[in-house]
């Protein structure tokens, strides 16, 4: 199947980073803070998710190019062009990021997260208990 | 933002599972070995993709259904109902499968991978360098 998928954002975070370029390339290196805000059609989705846990965040990157193959790992031409399949590059054909962040409290349908390594504004697509 | 993103698929999977009650919940319980086939429009993203690497691969789970909120996690009602936010369930608004899967051999766009939690043909979005 190679049809396309229509996909609607369940939510979107707000935070401090506005800047691509400024933002923590990983949500292992940020200990920025932000608010998930869950749309109100999907409240019931987050009975279960509790202060303190990591939850898994899918976010998409719409700000990402697309049409890009291969990468400089962070700019680094040392190491020679890589295939983004073999990186964490936020440009790939699909620009689905995946953060790993901890619920620092729960508001409603507002969730406050520490590690965001995504923009102002960046729609969620998804959110899961980590394994 | 809450318009529609279109995604198309990168790949695809073939394996031997075909039952989703029988396939393995999560890829931490799985020794399933299936291929990852890339279409070959995207084969220069696999440059770096090497065998022995875990790689995060994220699947559309095409035969899921989207419009289940909460779940008894794994049958089990005991549990109680738990919304699917806090849940690894296949059923999801948006159903994408977050799998860390152990490369064991590539040849061109195909990697044998072991580690498969998702039935023959599901179609891939992305994949990624594990953290």
């Amino acid at each position: 199947m190679s049809d396309s998928i229509s996909i609607k954002p369940i939510g979107t975070i707000h935070c401090e980073l506005n800047d691509p370029a400024a933002t923590p390339k990983n949500y292992d290196e940020s200990e920025v803070i932000g608010v998930i805000e869950i749309f109100p059609e999907y409240r019931d989705g987050l009975k279960g998710v509790a202060v303190g846990q990591k939850v898994m965040a899918l976010f998409w990157l719409h700000q990402a190019k697309r049409d890009i193959l291969q990468v400089y790992p962070r700019g680094d031409r040392s190491r020679g062009l890589t295939g983004i399949f073999a990186t964490r590059s936020p440009m790939r054909p699909n620009p689905i990021a995946v953060s790993e962040l901890t619920v620092l409290n729960i508001d409603g349908t507002r969730l406050t997260v520490s590690g965001v390594d995504v923009i102002d504004h960046t729609p969620l697509l998804d959110l899961k208990r980590k394994i």
